[in-house]
């Protein structure tokens, strides 16, 4: 049997090359049809999303433990581990692939197991147990460090030891669509007295990937590189929302806490780690060598493009304003999971771990509006004459991802959000 | 019928004055007999528990869901809301009262719910949605920043503003006896050119109270301050363990991460607010005045005496080494929650939110050994000459609080850990 991630591989649904969803791809996602059926685990594939739970029932699909596919999230099927996650993708590989009549000639299941995605909602695809946010982009670190403490100031210390991280709340992870209120807060720029409270007026966005912990870890023990990395279910594009004004009033000495607590979004489907083992690549040389319990035997990194599009209500389609790759980041996500769980932290199946602002090396490739406006000095200039140094209301933001193969791509769709007004 | 809080209530069970669980009390817990029986719900009476769930199967209580006290965490019954938590703690007073003979004469019934103390096993007794952790005993803070950085910026601007936290790590909350385990992690004293990674050497408690959030909000609103205290379900007693030297190397600029996400612990038993009621006062006086939306109309402090012992492996029992009171807090826990919520964070049943260290304002009421040893200049002598500024392996601390009423406590049991040697 070919792998499911064999280039030539097809299902018997067309995927145009462009789909970020070929059968080369299979990513998890929780919906539901809009006829009313509950919310269920499925999969998506080309314009259409598998119900896997239809499949369960149907005696399709065995993962040793019925009804995982028929709640609202996929943390019972995390649950179950690396090779259950391995077996279920190539069963459901062999389900629709071009040459197998078992599901393409069986109209009738088809038609249950088979639903446009036109017709679906999509939810948050996981019951997220904890949010940790990185910081993990050199070029990231480096031009807020500029732009606060200036050139040779710019990282701190302890950035090139360790990926440095804080705890976020996992409360307001949401799923792509759902609206962003602008958040209220305490704020004090530098000419300020004292502080008042109000709508934040700083707000910008942080393009990330997050990954989702599959496996737990328990209380006390450390992590090898090659336990981290099985315990990795898959990846999402996250958007870290961002209150400025808020975060920098606030942030000294214990972190940001009011400034990221009001959303984060992700997109709706998770790609597996599998899905995306042909896009491997090393990262950027790590200088000084990473202490032992950091050191990687393999290439970690992944070759993932990444594009942002800005879109006011005066817009019908979104600007680019950022084009990236998540191969830049310099510390990667075994190496995040390794530290995180180093002083015996324990992790929890349904763990979201954020990677840190994406930023690369040129200056289109910058992941937030602190660093493309630099800090509100050069507003980004948008069709029609408007100008945009943080984001106003109404203002959408629109995240997209994918690896590109030879004639197909490993996509992640799309992680969407509107600022509602400040209440 | 008198108020669960009256003074004058006896219990047919015979409580000693200096009990922790007189019926004025009647904490929430979970436990489990020797006997084998799956972890549920009980309140704590004198040296007895008793069994909710066994008082609910027999119809003796009912808060309109059955098996609501069945469970293995108290969320359930959290979720019910104040009017339920209210009336179903009259209705455990009633059932417990010296003058009705429902329980106290059906020998049967008595012998299947009232479990001696002794033969049972105590649980973590919620589901820990979040964890939030909080600095905002002005003494801490001001001793903590006279340490570090002098007299004259000893609180940081934002300090007198709000309530300064963080969000800690939910997956190591753990309930009282658990042993923690101490952490490894990146260590780079000032003396050293590069960090190393390894067993940390300033291993630290801090004496803190938690409150339990009873009852959700939604993200994009905000809390009054009487929104707030509606959620508050009941208090804990905590223990934030702490790794000075982790922490240091790490916290800049993102705040605390592995220094303190290897373990927190909480006393077994929930005393809910409403118990806590008779012990209100006002905290100290706030200057500046708080943000309009901090400001608070009612005393939202208690006056609560709080121990802290510490055992050593050679010692038999516990020296006292702080006495202090939770009434000294600067930020009461309302405005700790309404501060939370501000940005439009929403709010879980099941959150945990830790005070802060509390220290008070004299030498002997400090509440972390960073401040006891004066950052490990002024050792703690022991009996039989041994000294400690921070904790060894084999080290128990043992922290106790209470509230004096006239002729009876309303009391928290104690909250213990001892610490296991690095692996």
């Amino acid at each position: 049997m070919p792998h499911p991630n064999d280039p030539k591989l097809r299902s018997f649904i067309d995927v145009d090359a462009t789909s970020d969803f070929p059968i080369q791809n299979l990513p998890y996602g929780v919906f539901s049809s809009k006829d009313g059926l509950a919310p269920r685990v499925g999969v998506a594939i080309g314009n259409y999303v598998l119900d896997l739970w239809e499949l369960e029932q149907d005696s399709r699909l065995d993962v040793g433990a019925l009804g995982v596919f028929a709640g609202p999230t996929l943390n019972a099927f995390m649950a179950l581990g690396p090779k259950v996650w391995s077996q279920t993708r190539a069963r459901i590989s062999e389900l629709l692939r071009h040459d197998n009549p078992e599901l393409r000639d069986n109209s009738e299941l088809r038609s249950r197991a088979l639903v446009p995605m036109a017709n679906v909602k999509l939810y948050l695809p996981i019951a997220v147990a904890g949010y940790t946010d990185f910081y993990s982009s050199r070029e990231h670190a480096t031009n807020v460090g500029v732009m606060f403490r200036g050139k040779d100031n710019a990282l701190q210390p302890n950035w090139l030891h360790m990926p440095i991280g804080y705890n976020g709340r996992a409360s307001t992870v949401v799923v792509s669509g759902t609206k962003v209120r602008r958040p209220r807060g305490q704020l004090k720029p530098p000419t300020a007295e004292v502080p008042s409270f109000g709508a934040c007026k700083r707000l910008d966005f942080e393009l990330e990937m997050g990954f989702v912990v599959g496996q737990p870890s328990k209380m006390g023990e450390m992590l090898t590189e090659s336990q981290a990395e099985e315990m990795i279910f898959g990846f999402v594009i996250l958007n870290d929302w961002s209150a400025r004004d808020i975060q920098q009033w606030e942030y000294v000495p214990l972190g940001p806490f009011q400034g990221k607590a009001f959303g984060t979004s992700i997109s709706p489907w998770i790609v597996t780690r599998e899905a995306l083992e042909p896009f491997r690549v090393h990262g950027p040389a790590q200088d000084p060598a990473p202490l032992p319990y950091l050191k990687q035997a393999q290439a970690n990194n992944y070759d993932l493009q990444l594009d942002v599009g800005l879109r006011t209500p005066a817009m019908n389609e979104a600007m680019r304003i950022s084009r990236t790759n998540f191969k830049y980041m310099y510390w990667s996500s075994v190496q995040q999971l390794v530290h995180h769980a180093s002083s015996g932290c324990a992790m929890n199946v349904g763990d979201v771990l954020g990677s840190g602002t994406i930023s690369g090396p040129d200056k289109d490739a910058r992941g937030s509006l602190l660093e493309i406006s630099w800090n509100g000095t050069e507003p980004i200039e948008l069709p029609g004459g408007a100008k945009r140094t943080f984001l106003e209301d109404g203002d959408s933001l629109v995240m997209r991802g994918w690896c590109q193969g030879d004639g197909y791509r490993v996509g992640f769709g799309e992680v969407e959000g509107t600022i509602l007004p400040a209440e």
